[in-house]
């Protein structure tokens, strides 16, 4: 059976636009020139666009759903090639959920088999507990020549571990396992992490190893907010190798052949050996940019060039996400800012081609000093820094609404946890690319953009003096960050054991030494700026936001266990 | 059988002050004057506070509940009284989340029994399968005397209807009938919504009805972030009539006593004929200030007082949770600033009795705007109209930050929807008091808060012009709120149809008119500000913020349907 795999950018909320992209899809599938494909596959609710969130309680998500697939069902009218997507179905119960997580087959003008989700996570970033009602039931779709078992992502992920338990009591692969079928699909939309993509396809290769028949994995690509969706498509054969992979953060579209178990046709959208991880972080992180600016119709970024490392960084990701057109850079120098900052900033700029302007704050900040300050003796230390920084933010959202831009915020993900960063200064921004990267990754990032540009035969955009200068905020006379933190490399190792592997405070302690209390407490008492923080591009276990709520009026010991 | 009702308010994650809170009631219910109760209730997860959200990932958390539980059972040595107090609890099979949201009944040293929660609420704000397993058994206790089943919360809500639908396929309600129980006990921690007590009350009737037994309720108080928990526990005879009340939004004590089906004691805490509901939801919001403050160790709140109806109904509030001391109030005129005004903000500030200073963002404005506007023929009006609110967040958060203060923000829910509030300008602020309460009844508020002073043989704190006059931001010259907006009530109206009962478009439009198109617009464009909005308490069925999750990068048609 030849069927082509429909790796697509869906968008949530926008009916017409993905009926559009499975049409043009299923357009390329009838008409492949070694005959029409069989069935064509479109990832998890490809029809809404995933995740809907809250959009399910909307009674129009619904009548929305059923014209789409109308108009899909007509597409099919007197072809061979079935479509498989993923929509929002009606739950048939008279209580529960009202919506179920539904794949159809769509074929010759009629959906004939739909399968409902079984396991509906609800963890991290995931809520579909909370709109979902789960399948009862798991049956096998016959295509005329061969039993079709269709998973939607979470029911091949069972038999998965997370924080060294398994979630759920049932395992849909059992089922299956008895439906003995000849083929396995799971229609996906699996959100991006730094290394998923291996256990993401051994996982897969145990569930072949079970069931005994080949798979094929089809997953969306794209963002949504702040969650990326890598693609990264691929099937298995029976013997739980891989037959071949879809490109990472890009459409693609291909054609694999059940029957011989390969890849068929060009190897266009294919990426068969698998791709450096860093690259793939730096693709997604690109790729969140520019479907963030996409999806909600702005053009230009706006952002801050300090000098530093952080929106170095930035600035050369918008850049391949945008055009160097659309990036409009601002230098700010206060009093405090030395002068390599401002030359490394115009260095930048000028190797990435930016639009970019020097917008001095030293002015408004002696002003706002004296003005504020003056009737009681001085602003105080911590009032005075953030005042830069918040004149800052001032000057960069007034362009930004001058010009019809977005701010780009530049902090990452280790200044973010212990909170060196000004709410309303710095971290005022519409997103956040890098406040899920850690700052030794940062640095890993540069020297990776650096390589890119010279690959490309370009100037590598990042200076070397903003490589090797040790970080600061610059809101003080000769401050470091190192002056009130630990070194980068030990403060990020304690930041992933605390945030992502939940190690115990003893163990932490034990670990990473007396530091750690201090850090603790740092994380705790910021938790009310990261709730006003910009949605942060996620490319780890656990990103600051919608998959990470703590409560911010709570009393939590770091002092003891 | 004597039990005792501690109506209490833990704080999340705060084990110690919570075990002293329950430890406090024990020792009230054991010296009660006419003989120790056999049984003490606390609320829901009153060992850890609710909701503790994703400190369940914590492993300290199921340690320190260890001990908390021990220090508990301690308390019970040699005692007569028992305790039921609702705790995390692990779940006992190798599979599934790892805990279970338990109530366990402790006794003379040790557990004598516990049951999980069978319903575990995942909408709006509740994150509950998140987090727990459900039970999947429900067993009375036996109290040597009587049958007592314990229910959590949500097992007694099964009958209910979210969005004219019943959430869960089985009701634990059927089990207890089964039972039969001489008494039916729900320790809850069931957040505030404007009206819900009569709700609430009516459907426990209705369990009371079919399982044949009184009914003690005992509900948390207090606040988390931007949930209110209004207590207003109470007991039902087993006739489904009800026996008393304890007061909203106070912690209280009393004793009930099953046999008689009668509180006895003194009534201190009672409130047996049921409030007025606006004089709740005040009391409400005040909790929530003080609450907050109390729970993130800060004393004085900072807040601009323009002259309008808003920043003055949250100065009265805040002046009620905090103290007039510890709220200053802060006039920032502007040369768009009416005289009015003016003198309305600093007559309120006389009235309520609090530091008061004028700081005008004149000279600011004239000045930002010749740097930035200059080059290229003055800033856009959205542009000027932004950067005075962000001027006003500027002074705002630099004061707050010299004096360890946090700011309150002052926009109410009609502004906020329409997305009438600058980001990083009067959105700047730790909480958000107002930000639940439509336009409409934010008047009402203020006229009863003014009633309220006069009660009190004070003066009415909100001035009359204040309540008068024609709302306006005044960003511009003439600006009024009604030149882009339909008349308020209108407004309110089509938001509560849209935002809480989700009526589909072309039924709003039947509804409400031609209006309709444009806000559906502006509720969807300004989803990127609520985003990175301040907490607001939520005193609706549907609150922005932790209950609300509405993606922002979407194309959601508001023309069509």
């Amino acid at each position: 059976m030849k069927i082509a795999l429909a790796q697509i950018a869906p968008v949530v909320g926008d009916f017409d636009s993905n009926v559009a992209l499975i049409a043009d899809s299923y357009a390329r599938a009838v008409s492949e020139p070694s005959g029409p494909a069989r069935l064509l596959l479109c990832p998890e609710l490809a029809v809404s666009g995933y995740p809907p969130h809250d959009l399910l309680d909307r009674p129009e998500i619904f009548t929305r759903t059923d014209a789409a697939l109308e108009k899909l069902a007509k597409l099919t009218l007197g072809q061979t090639t079935a479509i498989a997507v993923g929509h929002i179905g009606r739950n048939p119960e008279a209580t529960g959920r009202s919506a179920r997580n539904c794949v159809s087959v769509i074929e010759n003008g009629r959906i004939v088999f739909t399968q409902a989700k079984t396991l509906l996570p609800t963890y991290d970033v995931f809520d579909e507990a909370r709109y979902f009602e789960p399948a009862t039931e798991q049956k096998a779709w016959n295509s005329g020549t061969e039993r079709v078992v269709f998973a939607i992502c979470e029911d091949l992920w069972g038999g998965d571990e997370v924080l060294g338990r398994r979630l759920y009591g049932k395992n849909p692969v059992d089922v299956y396992v008895g439906l003995k079928p000849d083929l396995l699909i799971s229609l996906s939309a699996s959100p991006y992490e730094f290394g998923k993509r291996a256990h993401r396809e051994s996982l897969h290769a145990a569930v072949v190893k079970r069931v005994g028949c080949p798979l094929i994995y089809v997953n969306q690509v794209g963002a949504t907010d702040e969650v990326l969706f890598d693609g990264a498509s691929f099937a298995l054969r029976s013997d739980a190798s891989l037959a071949g992979r879809l490109v990472a953060f890009r459409p693609a579209f291909a054609i694999f052949d059940s029957d011989s178990e390969t890849f068929q046709g060009s190897n266009e959208g294919r990426e068969d050996s698998p791709p450096d991880e860093l690259d793939v972080m730096i693709r997604g992180l690109i790729t969140g940019i520019s479907e963030y600016f996409r999806r909600t119709n702005f053009k230009l970024a706006i952002l801050g060039l300090s000098g530093g490392i952080d929106s170095a960084v930035v600035a050369a990701l918008a850049t391949r996400a945008l055009g160097p057109e659309n990036v409009f850079g601002i230098a700010m120098p206060s009093q405090y800012s030395s002068h390599h900052s401002l030359t490394d900033a115009e260095t930048l700029a000028r190797n990435l081609g930016l639009p970019f302007e020097v917008r001095p704050i030293k002015f408004f900040f002696s002003a706002a000093n004296r003005e504020m300050g003056e009737a009681r003796g001085g602003l105080s230390e911590i009032a005075q820094e953030n005042l830069q920084a918040r004149l800052r933010g001032l000057t960069l959202m007034t362009l930004a609404n001058h010009y019809g831009a977005l701010v780009l915020t530049t902090g990452n993900k280790s200044e973010i946890a212990v909170g060196y960063c000004t709410l309303y200064g710095d971290m005022c921004g519409a997103l956040s690319p890098i406040g899920d990267v850690l700052k030794t990754r940062v640095y890993e990032v540069a020297h990776r953009l650096n390589e890119w540009a010279v690959r490309e035969g370009k100037v590598s955009p990042i200076p070397e003096s903003t490589l090797t200068k040790a970080p600061s905020a610059e809101l003080k006379p000769g401050q470091l960050d190192q002056d009130s933190l630990p070194p980068y490399p030990l403060l990020d190792a304690m930041l992933v054991d605390t945030l992502e592997n939940f190690l115990p405070q003893s163990e932490l302690r034990k670990k990473h030494g007396d530091w750690v209390t201090d850090i603790l407490r740092k994380i705790e008492l910021n938790e009310y700026k990261r709730r006003q923080a910009a949605p942060v591009l996620k490319v780890s276990p656990k990103a600051f936001g919608l998959g990470r709520r703590v409560p911010i009026a709570k009393h939590w010991k770091t002092s003891a266990d």
